[in-house]
């Protein structure tokens, strides 16, 4: 398995989602962006490997320190203290802030460990948030994932895809 | 191969020479900022896979749009419009915006016809245009891959990654 850009399993599964995540942006005229920190910019890197994306993709962020989520992405010094870069509250704020920035209509977030250093009891290696926030709502979820650092990060992608792909779905239903 | 990630070659290699490129600049306390078009942020995700990245890996841009190339790394009107995205002004643009703006020792830039589209007489499919900046110089050299979209992206990351290594390299060597 490759070590740089390590892949799970079915990849024509994951580039039929990214392109159906490119139909439903392009129907509504909308693009996404992301603000990245564990998977480093390979969520942008796997939106973008489908011919068209540039209709629906236009920039992304890779934060990877703290001071890189406060400055680009408007991440609250209070909250980096009290909850983590790797949290709810941070995922939230990355995912607003790339939005609102980038005037996309989907904000796309990622923050977690993908190890083999940063581990703790409460946050063990291969805990991963993400958020979406769109101009209804934003919303975070955690996982925690098996593997090495490539395998982590590789699941995290998929994971996000998946995150983005569920709420332009549901977005779309409403929309009918 | 896979279709998102593709590989080319001997991974192994890459990962030691992203090693090496993380020894060099932690030796100098220095970081380095990417401003990718056509890698998407595939560079910075390579960049990221070695832990311990984050001593000298802060942030990077994935800039796919013209505006997004102009409102975040500050590329000119002038040089969008005269030469176009796929230009050596271009990256020099992108690699001088992304490192003064981000406050890195070395900003590396990518813009490339990833394909299937978009490729020209002049500027077939596979045309990528790199630029390294650091306090001494802006260096950009442009090379044509042969391949697929997954392909040309893949090596293009690689190609990037070993004209930072050699400038790295150069750097070290004067400053003994």
């Amino acid at each position: 398995m490759s070590q740089v850009f390590a892949t799970t399993g079915n990849d024509a599964e994951q580039l039929e989602m990214i392109s159906q995540i490119g139909a439903y942006l392009r129907a509504q005229n909308a693009t996404v962006a992301c603000a990245e920190s564990c998977t480093g910019g390979g969520l942008a890197y796997a939106l973008t490997s489908v011919a068209g994306s540039s209709d629906w993709f236009e920039q992304s962020f890779t934060t990877y320190s703290n001071s890189a989520k406060q400055s680009l992405l408007g991440v609250s010094q209070y909250t980096l203290e009290q909850h983590g870069a790797v949290s709810a509250q941070c995922v939230e704020e990355m995912a607003r802030g790339v939005r609102e920035r980038s005037q996309a209509a989907v904000g796309l977030s990622t923050s977690g460990i993908a190890g083999p250093g940063g581990g703790s009891v409460q946050k063990p290696v291969g805990t991963v948030w993400f958020a979406v926030a769109d101009a209804t709502q934003t919303r975070s979820v955690s996982h925690c994932f098996d593997g090495d650092r490539a395998q982590v990060r590789q699941q995290a992608i998929g994971y996000a895809l998946e995150l983005l792909h569920h709420r332009l779905v549901e977005i779309n239903s409403q929309a009918l």
